[in-house]
């Protein structure tokens, strides 16, 4: 949800003993009376705006609807269990359309193996819309947490960031078995998936846990794509490959905290097949957001990212 | 989902040992490892098919999203826990739709005992669509299933049938405490909510359960809102109260179907404060669903309702 709604969801609600997390974190947790706690996420994606569907494979849309809530699973090393799925087709396309959707999401299903228990389909005059709700179970460990950052702990991310939109936005791998190796490895503190842009995330990070970040600029790993973008002629205003990396929307990466010598070790270790981490700051106790350059110098960083606009 | 769709997605699918009940009932069925299980429904509603927002208060089209899905608990007599709702915004609207739309919401959820545990928020260009996938626990007695129907079984109904399009498809109020208060006083072997239309969801019910039904016409409890409809001078092809009782969509009552004995004295007893219990019918072996008229006579009844085209 976004940020003003949410706050202003928050304070309309109070709290309710049955949720351990509620509203605001990568998922909510469930207490249902009995372990294991569920673990609980949702994301709609529409046509225009996660994707759009008369340039793109409809399996490669089924596919993003289910890995960008597999990514909110693993933003709390949870272990995915099953989702729910409702879809509204236009009508010109129909039932063939929703096949397809469920084609290009059914072998990431058995990949991470998730059930489809069930959904809601619809068609209508308007364009295709998918919400998947997905559930899971947490470890022994406990979900994964936005809010546990302490001052001092290392920034620790997976993977490179930036320039998603040219194909990594479709076809990411979601860090389920990423994250709960490192979950059961590791003492982490808190984390989330970057889906917002770097910067953005990692200042909601750093607000639910009432702390600030430095950001070591020259550490940040950058996707090649970033680089295309950045070196492209047809974006308007240009940016660098670094603005890239911290503002672009949909790494779907991690963003950990981790203890110092814990997150050294782990960068030692680099203990993930194929997919490199990589400390890119610290956690420190006054609130805001701020880059450190390579000669040392900080100056405050504007967090940016993609945010829907409501008014 | 659709019948047709359905049927594609549970070949598609095979089995889980995870999913107590997959798709095709009111809601799936989770097992989680322990007690109690989870029933998981979603339900996904726009503009121009469930409500028209230029029409309608914002707050009666977000309590509906939220009651619809506490009906389908109610069809499974499971008891509300929590919910997660996401929402795409048209862009024009933003945040004071979505606050409009929450406040509708809130009292029913309040009513219902249901925490917001989450969503996702989201504006666009597109139409207003909201999604709401709301989680239950089944009590002791366990989930009521569409597929229990035995012959010889009474067909039973809370409330009357018709015209919920004049005003009850908003207001209502979902079964839920009946639903708890039958299937913990009286044997229940079968259950849904009627959302599609009466004809058409009990040919639902009875292919579930692989038999057939027999309705007595006069009994069926027909709606003032049935009788006004069938008046109106509005209507194009004019159909009668009883025509709108079978093939009306939302009426949202239980229909039940319960051993003979058993609903007689459901009938005498009238539990259900302010809610009528009518026996309209009763479960058959043949296959098919049969008119039974006041005088006795059997003419084969063709299932109508609310069914979305897919091509």
């Amino acid at each position: 949800m976004e940020r003003e709604f949410i706050a202003w969801l928050r304070q309309r609600l109070g709290s309710d003993s049955r949720l351990l997390v509620g509203p605001g974190d990568d998922a909510a947790v469930l207490a249902l009376g009995s372990r294991p706690e569920l673990v609980v996420t949702t994301d709609m994606l529409m046509d225009g705006v996660d994707f759009v569907l008369s340039e793109a494979d409809p399996r490669r849309i089924g596919r993003k609807a289910l890995a960008v809530n597999l990514s909110d699973l693993a933003a709390m090393a949870a272990v995915p269990h099953s989702v729910v799925i409702s879809v509204a087709l236009p009508h010109a396309c129909g039932f063939a359309l929703g096949q397809e959707l469920f084609e290009g999401l059914l072998p990431l299903a058995m990949e991470f193996n998730t059930a489809i228990a069930g959904g809601d389909t619809n068609s209508w005059d308007g364009p295709l819309v998918i919400n998947i709700t997905a559930f899971g179970t947490p470890t022994t460990q406990g979900p994964l947490l936005r809010s546990g950052a302490q001052p001092g702990d290392a920034i620790v991310v997976t993977g490179a960031f930036g320039g998603s939109i040219l194909g990594k936005h479709f076809d990411f791998v979601p860090r389920v078995r990423e994250a709960l190796l490192l979950h059961e490895r590791y003492e982490l503190h808190a984390g989330m998936d970057v889906s917002d842009g770097l910067s953005l995330d990692l200042s909601r990070l750093c607000e639910a846990s009432r702390c600030g970040a430095e950001l070591l600029l020259d550490r940040i790993p950058i996707a090649d794509a970033a680089h295309t973008l950045a070196a492209s002629r047809d974006v308007k205003d240009s940016q660098s490959a670094l603005d890239h990396a911290l503002a672009d929307g949909e790494d779907f990466e991690l963003l950990l905290t981790v203890p110092a010598a814990e997150a050294e070790r782990m960068c030692r270790e680099q203990p993930l097949a194929g997919v490199p981490i990589t400390i890119i700051g610290q956690i420190i106790a006054e609130p805001g957001l701020f880059a450190v350059d390579a000669a040392g110098r900080r100056t405050t960083l504007t967090p940016r990212g993609y945010e829907h606009k409501l008014q």
